[in-house]
């Protein structure tokens, strides 16, 4: 049988690193799409080649897009990433961490890479279970881009659909981990920190790590990433 | 009353440079959005910028993308653009001059833009009539994307709705010059030609030059626009 090829959105973080697992061991050809999107954690792509070669990508492909034409957010601009928040903290409202139309300009570039590739299936890393403050991380959101897949390219006119993958939607953040160490992923490489050392060591504190680390407390696991001295 | 912003896409030609004006005549206070991305004819660019002014834009920001990761169009690889075409060839399937999922990657970017600038309104100038051939061109493609900005941005959670205008959708190309003159947009500022000289002449006869031509001709109007000598 030809290998199928499907497109991943591969970030370096954990999430997306057990996507790349999952769509692999779904028997595609992953081509692995990362940004370099004026993020001050441009440490996140060195994870996401890392994790592009450990988990056999068939290619990867790292696009410059310019988010910081926009400002508006503690990952593009110069704000500060809020600390040690606890549960209730961040469960209100929107992360300032959050990027402007970011998952809808990463599913736009994958749908152009999909059509080249002749690829029906995209895959993205989103869940909405830990990060319901996001709105691009909601499952009504995916639908309504596979929609818009469905209707933007010439495999649409010629009546071949695009699926958009999100298999780790309804999974907390424990399941997602347990799933990504069952078919073997090295979560020593991949970086979650929003505001990592220059030695690319995790905070330890910011919303995400505080997630991350959570999440292998619940499972009993230690964390394999590299932290900064407390 | 204070200023409503709106965001327009703005790519220099006839077309968009109609919908900028239809905006403005609207009342709202425009800043456009252009992109570089990997076009050999960087020279719409400088049409963009020139109708931007001419037609008293708030903002004008130029977006590098590279679309020539992807390859697969003429507009950005090194394929020759087809010439004297008739419409019976024009009407047939998707021109070669289809960039991939390329007004899905210029929507989110002005998703992302109007949600940074607090605007609810978006203008693309996308019209189904004379180019039926292109996908994400036709109404549907504009519903479905005004749905994904509807669910994607802190706007939608906070409740205030996005709008994805697009006036021009039901016009042919003789309408869409009729509307412009009348809101006086000068068409001599404008560049539609898919294989312009280096000077920004048109070649008069690629399909975007035949239109153009056509719709003039139509209205009985000279076309203001240089080309080159036959």
């Amino acid at each position: 049988m030809a290998p199928v090829p499907a497109v991943v959105l591969l970030s370096g973080g954990l999430d997306s690193a057990t996507t790349l697992a999952v769509a692999r061991a779904g028997g595609f050809d992953c081509h692995a799409l990362s940004f370099r999107y004026g993020q001050r954690h441009a440490l996140e792509l060195a994870s996401a080649v890392a994790v592009a070669t450990h988990l056999d990508a068939a290619s990867h492909r790292i696009i410059d897009i310019d988010l910081r034409a926009f400002g508006g957010s503690a990952l593009t601009a110069d704000l500060p990433v809020p600390k040690d928040r606890d549960d209730a903290a961040r469960a209100h409202g929107i992360p300032i961490t959050y990027v402007p139309a970011r998952n809808t300009i990463f599913l736009a570039y994958a749908l152009g890479c999909a059509e080249v590739l002749g690829a029906a299936d995209i895959f993205i890393g989103v869940n909405a279970v830990d990060y319901s403050g996001y709105p691009d991380c909601r499952p009504e959101f995916v639908a309504a881009f596979e929609r818009v897949a469905n209707l933007a390219t010439r495999a649409a006119v010629e009546g071949r659909s695009t699926t958009i993958h999100a298999p780790l939607l309804a999974m907390g953040k424990a399941e997602i981990i347990a799933r990504g160490l069952e078919l073997g992923v090295d979560f020593g490489m991949t970086l979650s920190c929003y505001d990592p050392a220059n030695d690319g060591a995790a905070c330890g504190r910011c919303d995400a790590c505080h997630l991350r680390l959570e999440g292998f407390r619940r499972l009993g696991r230690a964390d394999p990433a590299r932290y900064q001295p407390a």
